[in-house]
């Protein structure tokens, strides 16, 4: 190893890059240049020194920061923020980001791949942990057991996408919603069974919500459970309760979940491969996710690699702040 | 993908080469050209219809197969077989072990390392489940959460090195360990209270023997329990049991085990990351594996890579029989 640090920059600091700076601590041969934001940088109180910079001065001084940063880090949302600031970055930077609208991958993939060949430049995209370390979980257990069947469940923890809708609903002041995956579906899973599970009979959903004043409970509730899409096809439970009470307990924004591969090497031998995560944190475990594919973007891209690739592509000693002789010694 | 079959070899025909056989029927893309062996060719009833061939048959005519052969897979144990088949096969061939005598894995990789690149050849060393998935696990692990303590057990699984040496005492006559994680230390690990555990506080030991006639049980039990190093830093139960018994109840070779790694993201924050296996057969999954990497070996030595590696440097997606495009789509 040398001694240069890797330095890296954030753009857009929500939860995510704000896991990512928190990360910081743990990864001494990473330095963070800047935090890029939409905002007004002085409305901006971050975790270290580094310093936060609006989107217009940043592309203004474009040319110093290219030389300046070795790997950005794209924590903005999939919905509508990377789709346009993946490839407005791929043409200047290293890129990491945590793209993770499924159906959109290939397609996202091919456009980041054109631009950042184009452009000399390194990216992974659909870095986290689902996709991401889900992902290489699914595709170890296929390699090995290719005839088997690999099941995904999710939680215990909350889903942005459903507190949002929730959140939507007229006469909701507050909300939260956890995704709790069934128990008894897991274990025929772990069992070999290879059940066929709809939806509903993965995970439920359980809400948490403050509501105004003067509203109706009922209605809301029916609101809640029949939206479809988000509740309709799974058992939802709404709970109401008070603002003080919301602040004391659903603060966290802890999840997790479970990757469950079982396969047959024979007619009487089953052979069953389980990942699972329980985090208190989901975007402070995030944040430590992408940056350890920082390092791995900046060391093959030294090697000479210019193309867009994803989790998959990229060798796991590739990730890890230590030689590779005790790399091997300790790990292997 | 082209449609030219990737041809194996496998030298070794004990449980772990007939577990890469039988792993044939679910990995399409992958041919067995043969099958070596030290005993007589005649004397083994393999799974297909693969020949047999006796090694100074083989060497005999090393150039024919030299052409014909893609990758080795040495099936052979990591004591005495490896360190002197390793070095020879890798003069001639792409190969794959399962070397798993974790203290001699740098000297031996050094050296494999040596004889490969002269050779233009590409090897890549103890593959398998641990070494090789709990290695990768641990590796990710680490990479994420450099802070945090990464914890293995193994079982519930048949230990071929503590049954053998039961079976060394004078009025044995059969005999088979299990080695089981206590769960009581698993569930400490998961709460991330990062115990300091000893090996007797990881695993107990189960043991079931079939005595020969006329023999002392206790004297045979004491010998067992108090053996160094095996069983005696243990908690080892002693079961005498019928030859009857043993044939219906014990001669499977289940196995499997648990890597859990704990780490803070902050003060108030732990994550846990968990891999797990649960195996009815160790030498069929064991197979599985190494035909995977057989393929990605391959894959890779026609890229132009030359060396000895490790599972650690190869990306997941070099061990799948599928295109790109569609494991990003169906894995991602």
């Amino acid at each position: 190893m040398n001694n240069k640090k890797i330095n890296i920059a954030i753009c857009g600091y929500g939860n995510v890059g704000r896991g990512v700076e928190n990360a910081l601590k743990y990864n001494s041969d990473i330095n963070l240049s800047c935090i890029v934001t939409r905002r007004n940088a002085t409305d901006i109180t971050n975790l270290t020194k580094a310093p936060v910079i609006n989107f217009i001065d940043f592309f203004n001084e474009i040319e110093k920061w290219k030389n300046e940063i070795d790997v950005m880090i794209l924590c903005g949302g999939s919905a509508t923020d990377l789709p346009k600031q993946g490839p407005i970055f791929a043409k200047y930077f290293n890129t990491v980001d945590s793209f993770d609208t499924h159906t959109n991958i290939p397609e996202y993939l091919k456009n980041m791949n054109e631009i950042s060949k184009e452009n000399g430049n390194l990216s992974v995209i659909s870095v986290g942990w689902d996709p991401g370390l889900f992902s290489i979980n699914r595709a170890y257990a296929n390699a090995i057991l290719p005839e088997g069947k690999s099941y995904t469940f999710w939680g215990k923890g909350v889903s942005q996408g459903h507190s949002d809708a929730i959140r939507r609903i007229k006469g909701v002041k507050k909300a939260i919603e956890y995704t709790i995956p069934i128990d008894d579906s897991i274990n025929q899973v772990r069992e070999g069974k290879n059940p066929v599970l709809n939806a509903g009979e993965k995970h439920i959903r359980e809400c948490f919500v403050v509501l105004e004043e003067n509203v109706n409970k009922e209605e809301i509730e029916n609101q809640i459970v029949n939206m479809p899409n988000y509740f309709s096809d799974y058992t939802t439970t709404v709970n109401f309760i008070s603002s003080d009470e919301f602040k004391l307990n659903h603060t966290k924004m802890p999840h997790g979940g479970f990757v469950i591969h079982n396969g047959k090497t024979s007619e009487e031998n089953n052979e069953c491969i389980e990942y699972n995560l329980k985090l208190d944190s989901n975007p402070e475990f995030t944040g430590s996710i992408l940056i350890a594919y920082a390092r791995a973007i900046y060391r093959l891209r030294k090697s000479g690699l210019t193309a867009a690739i994803t989790v998959l592509d990229i060798p796991p000693i590739m990730l890890i702040n230590k030689d590779r002789d005790d790399i091997i010694k300790e790990m292997l």
